[in-house]
């Protein structure tokens, strides 16, 4: 591992959200870096609501800061302080990376979705065919929900605790893939081989489950957006009826190589 | 050396100022802090002139950042952001360090002065009873007039191109230290037996002396905030000669077991 250094010269990136000590995203980049041989860290930077805003403009305004990663609650919030995104932050009106341009204006995408599918295919999951229950229509939920739609899994049932956000979400992404069967519901569909967890559930360490999963088996996948030292209680019920899964950390390491592109303008 | 780690939970120190490739804090601190088992990081970040208010206002608001250093030109406006000064920062109206305390309010001081003398007495030079000219009545040059006159330094004239700065600077220290001959110059005085660099002259790469400095010899002692990695004009100027001399980076030195100990309330 390379050593990481700062000196003046040191570019900045961040990654903002709110709570941020659970975030990943400060070791892996900053040593990415490093052994990219790029002079540049990646920090946290804890932005409280009232100050969300405020606090973006000043970092875009910093004359030495050249990336952000938005996690939660700012996927949304954060739109407004690109000049341009890219087709998966476009579709799904959120973004969780923004870079600074030469000329100084800011381009913003999503990669969660592509995190997580390369996450799942890295474990030898298949995706296509899929019968996918999706808790939370956020940011990370609606980018996962695009990506899965991509990789044609058969359904994708939107289920979030403000229902109007999951059918919103399951209105834009059916205009956009209308051969998968995609709709808001209010629990797991029968049927159902796939489960996502992409709402903030299992953040607090005293959280259950995000929702009623039905029973599970070792033919269900099952998938957690959560990043955290020890295993959500979705995963260990995952873990005890032997089902593949994949873990926050995963879906940030299987977006790594494409940020790291994304930030060096690759 | 500890290495420099970065997670979720680091908490963030910054130097703003502009420019800012130039300072020597993030290595220096970084490494202290790492040292000193901490997990905190000291960034430079560079806040353009019509930020800087709106930046420092969302960073004093970020829910991970415990302290800031304040470097050229910025001294002087960062005193609002102060819920209460140090003896030193109060006296000048200057600061470059802020700390946030328990309860969320802020702590400033300034410590150039002190981290200036100590350097000096560091290599040996006896302050007492000399005759100093000072160019710069900025911040840095605040504090270190302030600090040569609680030294006993016989007289200080203060050299700047905005003479009004250095006329008010001369009022302030003439009434705190009655004893010692302070006054607003035009020019080095004859006689003058140590002359300090406190503007921003040398910062550039280009730039020579900060004013007609007169003949050097080894009685004569020279210092120089400008922390570069050449040596400035000035200070090759007293190397030809033989005249002792305290550079930035020794200014820095000097301050940094004090300023450590503020940031960590100690």
């Amino acid at each position: 591992m390379t050593a990481i250094r700062i000196d003046g010269a040191t570019r900045l990136y961040a990654i903002v959200g709110d709570p941020i000590v659970q975030v990943k995203s400060p070791e892996l980049y900053s040593e990415l870096f490093a052994a990219a041989q790029m002079n540049a860290v990646m920090l946290p930077m804890q932005i409280l609501p009232a100050h969300f805003e405020s606090t973006m403009e000043a970092l875009v305004a910093l004359g030495n800061l050249d990336g952000l990663l938005v996690t939660v609650p700012y996927k949304a919030r954060a739109v407004p302080f690109a000049h341009r995104l890219g087709p998966t932050a476009g579709r799904i009106g959120a973004l969780n990376a923004l870079r600074r341009e030469a000329d100084g204006t800011w381009t913003g995408d999503m990669f969660d979705g592509m995190g997580f599918v390369r996450a799942a295919e890295r474990k030898g999951c298949v995706l296509r065919g899929r019968r996918v229950a999706l808790f939370g229509a956020g940011g990370a939920g609606s980018a996962i929900g695009c990506e899965l739609a991509a990789k044609e899994v058969e359904s994708l049932a939107i289920i979030d605790p403000q229902h109007e956000r999951a059918t919103a979400l399951a209105g834009t992404l059916a205009r956009e893939f209308p051969d998968c069967r995609i709709e808001a519901a209010t629990a797991v569909p029968a049927g159902t081989t796939m489960i996502v967890n992409a709402s903030t559930v299992g953040m607090r360490s005293g959280d259950g489950l995000p929702g009623d999963i039905g029973s599970l088996d070792s033919a269900m996948i099952v998938g957690d957006v959560i990043v955290s030292q020890e295993p959500t209680a979705l995963i260990r019920t995952a873990m005890r009826h032997g089902s593949p899964f994949v873990i926050g950390r995963e879906m940030l390491a299987g977006q790594a190589d494409a940020l790291l592109a994304f930030f060096r303008r690759g």
